[in-house]
């Protein structure tokens, strides 16, 4: 089945955490949360130490009663695992369940994730505790479903702990069979780096410069693979007590596949929503200047869309977030959690939940605003939060439809790992995917994310009319064929430079660049290099010229025809841009640089892709626009990020169903809808 | 008795290492100091080694000789107890006794303060040459007084050996009593971090991020009660011995309570006065290009002032100062050790000592220079000292004479150390720390600047006109009375932004802000936020516009009346600062925000407090004014910090003891008296 | 003997690495060096895994096969001792041999360097491999000479391994003799620092702040002493197997007497040349805008040539250059690998290998870009090769002619190392040596580097007209003769400020600055402090001014002129220059500052030493000019570093060998030749 909500309307939730308050708030709280449409809340995924406060001693009373009241009020739940934080007695009679940094230090009790994904020790703990919870609330009438763990690989996302070494072995033994295949894998060759016993080999350890960069980029595997192993365990124990429930977890954080987390372990997946991330980034044009602020989690959204079609936020900003150290975005604007939760909806979320009822008081997140402050008063967020409910209302019928995008951006896991540590690749992706986004949003041009996997086929990829997979260094004979074929079927395909020159393990295919995508696009590269400092020359096409960025290529064409060339410098009039044209329409694309937001647009248009609702609607580019359609209904949704007035205007075949008809106001929204 | 150092007048003196320069020197280096008007000699305060090059092996000569020497010069001797630099046979012996990294890892010998507070057997073998030193040394002629340790708190303030963890733990449970309390003390219930056994709380170890944040304000609570514990246990062996001689400590360092250390320990607090240090610091409008570079110094001195009224320097900059590997600051030009010298003098040091008679020749402090070079030839400074010493003679009789001010900066060490990792209130709290302070200077407006302690009265307050409480997010129910009836005694009390949200363990009150001081000025915070970064707001008040600094906050007045808004903005239109006026002429000023030079200015204004001696003295902002009186006779202290000559006008009830009387040189300083 | 290579003609190389490519491929490489000039090849220096899988177990059949082929193949072979690079077996078996952070981490396997020195282990594992390889190897004909280890001390030049800790405590006895001269040396009556017993002794450790500073420049000739000792031990296991054939290593890197190594060990001394290091560098006025790029390798040569006349480049940069994880410079230009080549032969090199043949493609090298491409096609940089070697034979006959230079710049090791921690003089003879190479450069003013040694003589010295010695804080007495009798003999000498003020522990002497100098230059210093950070006083001489840098002092004239005064500031009208004549038309001249550029040219003008071909050449800054000489024949070698074509005009009793007449092409070189 999908891996999708599947509700049948627009519900809200929030967070909240009854061990940190007096019981004698409880009710008012649950009776004030719904009289402000809250239907569902999430609880204890913090509270380990309240039900086992001593190693094997246990006490359910608050959870009880906590379950027992929200089911009077008739208020949903949803149970966490608390596997994030384990009671401070756990890892200090079992050190060996910590985390620990490269050099061996243990990272000790105090904040969060602080224990490691394979110590077995870890894993008998967790899964005691999961058990006990599972067969107690399994079939609880108030509980509607379980998160397990919180934010999987988020505060780190690197594992050394003596237990991980000990995995990381296993795993490698697993993998390459004999130690030749990986000596092999790892280039073991060079530098006297083969291994001549399985117990010679670690995960990263302190070395001088850095170790071996094929082992670095395996590391990041295993430790994907851990943390789904992990869920796994958890889940297979949940599943044995809680019936139809669901199970989701929330994130999304790094070297975590979270599409195969989600395919084998979950029901769906939950997104963890915080706009402000964007304040003072200088990702994207944003930054504090730029008008891609809060747009920038759209990028985000369409991610997790990409292996979640209808998803849910499980915490969705709600205040000033930050630490306990550190202010690190202002308070949300009138408006702005409004504007957020559309925004969230717009992309296919169908669960939106807030984080949290009420500010924290103590510990490391007084300053993670809820919506009510410390002091419990009435104020502007909550009324905001009684608005948006009321808006809820009016759209409930979206629950299911799906996103609606002709254009994809292909991203890798293995890529984005190896571009981590490579900054000959990795930087340029990740200027050339926010570029990418950019366009799609100024455009008006919705756009799909998704990572590649082995799964995926022409057929399923020629319903997009175009699609980018910008820089994958790592391009493998697999890919390269089922690329074609989209092509092959009509598709039309855009790659940038440092594609295909390298394996799986990182290592350099010894074939032309780009590797396996050369017959694919019907050239090969001639000259590369990074941008020289002391040069600006631009690629030439069709009178027009782009900026050089993030890399510099040169291409032979063979089976292609050259259509643009470097305007001036030391690759002055070489062949900066090929183009092998297919039978059926199809059309690969090879750009010897970086994308630009102009370059991206360029291709948008190139292809015939560029704003597909341009007959139906107009407004400006601080407008983004999203379509949701379930086959028989389609939803306009147009989002103003600006906080001045925007003029809109949709063509009459839709009627509104929400917000300004002509305008929209600052940091407004407005919906429409037509039977399609 | 009053912690001050009672001298009858003001004196010179020098710190000299004995130790560090051949036996031959001695004599004409006492000799020489004697001829430029040092009469007072520090020494043997890291000649630890010296006196017991191996476990239980002692050589008293040199010390014997130095004395006896001095004795027979007449030169007065101030003898350092050596628990700074332990010789390196203990550290190797009793690894033990180290401090150590967050991580564990040990500080080896070879600086400083590499030791620990809290080890028994440094606690042993500090108590054991302390008693040493005592027994020898008590009764000496030519001893007048004891200098505890060195510089509590340099170098490091945070401590992690085994013993502290211990000793930490110990000091929990005399303050908690019961686990339970010291669960609730650091909101235990957030994220599971409460503790199920003593054995599991330590001080800050190695965590994911940073650990609990109260247990990390109770940590510097107790790093300050070790200093005191260890200067504590020194002070006590040397009374028994050292009769009517003083006992004091140099400093000022972090993460103690030098107020209490005085008050528990001392006869009076020592400073260590180098205003060059400020020499490319950013703070105030000095750095290097503003005119509060040298004069930041009075901040400190006005801080030590606060709890000792006449207190000593126990090093004062006498050269360019630097460690063995960086140039800190360039050479003080000609005059400018004479003008710190006044500096320091005009905020109640009655006793001033340099640092160092000759600049080491070897070790961490060859470019820390003294008065002479490594040379040891006559020197342009050796000349200024004589010259020092000349203008001294006029003064004689200021010491015991005290600093006259009627406006108080309130600070409070809980909300510094709070505030260390609070970026939401400590760094406000010290830009508008020092521009209160930069106003006071350039309107010539004597401040005063004391720690909180519960022993405050509003009867004592009340001698100041004015007081400024900037920031203090722990803002207790005790303070807060006091504050109250401060006011209603007639006193002026001004708060800003982030006041009173916070309980002494750091934890936020769930009552409206600003929490206990609500009542005190009338009214409660509505919104808050930091400044939005892409907003300029003004606060707007009487007609001129102020600037919003580090945090902007909203209110709702309910005893008090709003007069100043907020000029643009998310937040225009709303109320930036109440006042509630008292019947007896008192008034409190919340203010929404953090206070620049001009809004500072603008209380001094409101509150009647700006330069009270506009009658007597007029001069321009370039100029520092201080006056000290001791009831019979006021002095007038009119220091240039600018290399331009500036204009003075002084009425003429006062006569010129010293400088010049229609303009003050570059650098220069002029004093006047009169009877009062 | 000279160290030099006593090539009899220019000779091209390559480095090449068998066991990381299919032997099939090995034919064919070693005939395709061949057919583009390449004679020599570099192999196995990182192969021990290769020879020794496991710990005594042997396989030396691609060694023996390999050099059969190039043997065959009539190719020469340099062979590497592999001991940088130890199998995984080796310090997972002994982790004793592993070098370590200051706090103790180990270094691990996965890089290179990550061995000490000094473990007895490592050095009988070291010496076991040596003499198996010279056994079998040592007299094979295809085997032309040998290279101890790769790049000593690169990587890290640091070491603190409990051998390393003991070792050091070793070479202090042998060095010291007594635990009381020790002391005396590192100032141990300062901070109690003096050490009770020889056990308390070790290499920096980590300590609040820095520890003693004494011992630790006694630390970095430890170091020095070290790797000499480690590359000594191969060398004598070679020497009784290895006949006529060469010993030599490849650097140059830090903490390290390269002339001592050279002197005691080596034939003659390779240098791994990458011009583009100096891309992006901040250092000399190059950076990315200015003209000094890839000149600042002149600078290196220069060095290199002060020790070993005719000298090899065993890596010259043949393509871009990174790891695997950054790019740091951009591809080679047409034509630059030729200006690179043709710029090290200038400054003597005779022998030139490029690394490497084919770009790596597995693990951390992917990126150093060898003169082919992963793919292995034909390629511009191959085909330049081919091109260079035609250059080539046109100039075979300068093998062994000498580099010509009249003006000296003086280095000296343990300024350079002090110099490192000591920011009162290491930055600013960085600054003022780079100044003075550009001013030679831009002046064509032809310039030797030589660090000093003891046994350098004045009679020597004197073929100099000019010495400049810029920042010597250490000169002993030995030095200041020399230079004295240098000046005597009628050389002229240049000193700056900071001269002459430290012992050779780094003590500072208690005489008047510029201790022994004083004497050599008629002066002492009086005032000096690092330059005020608020003025910008000029010095001014001869009508001219030029900036004070990194420090000022004035001086009084004893036995000399004041010459320049400074033109403002606190030291205004003092003077800032001063001369001293000697009979036979020496000269010694003392600057109170650092030496810019044009402060440099002045020297070289007022010396009558700058551009010492004005005569025969005419040529623009852009330019660097090179003579090299056998005695019968000179060269004048023209390198254009410029992107633009630059005029040249050389006199006729010079002919062209090589290269433009007129003109010089971008980045082109032009050749001449006369019979002297």
């Amino acid at each position: 089945m999908e891996k999708s909500t599947h509700l049948d309307h627009i519900t809200l939730g929030v967070c909240y955490y009854p061990e940190q308050w007096p019981r004698e708030m409880w009710q008012s709280d649950l009776l004030r949360m719904k009289a402000h449409g809250i239907k569902t809340v999430r609880v204890f995924e913090f509270a380990w130490s309240v039900i086992e406060p001593k190693d094997n001693k246990w006490d359910f009373s608050l959870f009880d009663d906590f379950l027992a009241l929200a089911n009077e009020d008739h208020m949903q739940v949803i149970l966490g695992t608390p596997s994030a934080t384990p009671p401070a007695w756990l890892p200090h009679a079992h050190p060996e369940v910590l985390n620990a940094k490269m050099d061996g230090t243990l990272y000790r009790h105090g904040h969060r994730r602080h224990y490691n994904y394979n110590s077995p020790v870890y894993r008998q703990y967790v899964s005691r505790v999961v058990e006990k919870l599972a067969q107690r609330y399994g079939d609880h009438p108030a509980v509607i479903g379980w998160q397990i763990d919180n934010e999987l690989n988020c505060e780190t996302n690197v594992f050394y702990s003596q237990a991980d070494h000990d995995a990381f072995r296993t795993w490698l033994k697993k993998r390459f069979g004999t130690l030749e295949a990986l000596n092999d894998a790892i280039g073991g060759r060079f530098w006297s780096q083969s291994f001549s016993a399985w117990e010679e080999v670690f995960l990263e350890r302190p070395v001088v410069g850095r170790g071996n960069p094929h082992l670095s980029l395996l590391e990041k595997e295993f430790i994907s693979d851990s943390a789904i192993s992990f869920a796994d365990m958890q889940a297979q124990i949940l599943r044995k007590h809680i019936g139809h429930r669901f199970i989701t977890t929330n994130g999304m954080f790094g070297h975590l596949k979270n599409d195969e987390l989600t395919n084998q372990v979950l029901d769906f997946y939950s997104y963890d929503n915080y706009p402000n991330f964007a304040y003072g980034q200088s990702g994207i044009n944003g930054g504090n200047g730029g008008d891609m602020k809060d747009r920038a989690s759209s990028y985000a959204l369409s991610a997790v869309r990409g292996f979640s079609p209808n998803f849910a936020i499980m915490e969705q900003q709600a205040g000033a977030h930050g630490w306990d150290h550190a202010m690190l975005s202002p308070m949300p604007l009138p408006g702005q959690m409004r504007l957020w939760t559309m925004q969230a909806i717009a992309h296919g979320a169908d669960y939106v939940s807030y984080f949290r009822w009420r500010t924290a008081v103590f510990g490391t997140e007084i300053y993670w605003h809820g919506i009510l402050d410390y002091d419990n008063r009435d104020n502007r967020r909550l009324k905001e939060l009684g608005e948006i409910y009321q808006d809820i209302q009016k759209i409930q019928d979206m629950a299911g439809a799906k996103y609606q995008a002709k254009v994809l951006l292909l991203t890798d896991w293995l890529n984005d790992w190896d571009g981590e540590r490579d900054q000959w690749h990795g930087p340029m992706a990740y200027q050339s995917n926010q570029a990418i986004f950019a366009a799609s949003q100024h455009t008006h041009t919705p756009l799909d994310i998704k990572p590649w996997n082995d799964a995926m086929t022409p057929e399923a990829l020629v319903a997009y009319q175009l699609i980018f997979l910008p820089h994958a260094a790592i391009l493998t004979e697999k890919m390269a064929n089922v690329l074609k074929a989209y092509c092959e079927a009509g598709g039309k395909l855009v790659l940038g430079a440092r594609t295909g020159y390298k394996d799986e393990f990182g290592r350099c295919l010894t074939v032309p660049m780009p590797g396996y995508a050369a017959e694919v696009c019907g050239m090969t590269v001639e000259e590369y290099s990074l941008p020289r400092p002391d040069e600006t020359a631009m690629l030439a096409w069709n009178g027009k010229t782009y900026p050089v960025t993030g890399f510099q290529e040169s291409m032979i064409p063979q089976d292609s025809q050259a259509i643009a060339y470097y305007d001036s410098g030391w690759l002055q009039n070489k062949a900066a841009l090929c183009e092998k044209r297919y039978p059926n329409g199809g059309c690969a694309w090879y750009a010897g640089t970086g994308f630009s937001e102009s370059l991206s647009e360029a291709f948008f248009i190139s292809a015939g892709a560029a704003h597909p609702y341009s007959q139906i609607v107009d407004c400006p580019p601080q407008v983004e626009l999203a379509v949701r359609s379930n086959g028989k209904e389609d939803w306009l949704i147009l989002l103003n990020y600006a906080q001045q007035p925007q003029p809109i205007h949709v063509d009459k075949e839709f009627v509104p169903v929400l917000g300004g008809m002509d305008f929209l106001q600052p940091l407004g929204v407005s919906i429409w809808k037509r039977n399609s």
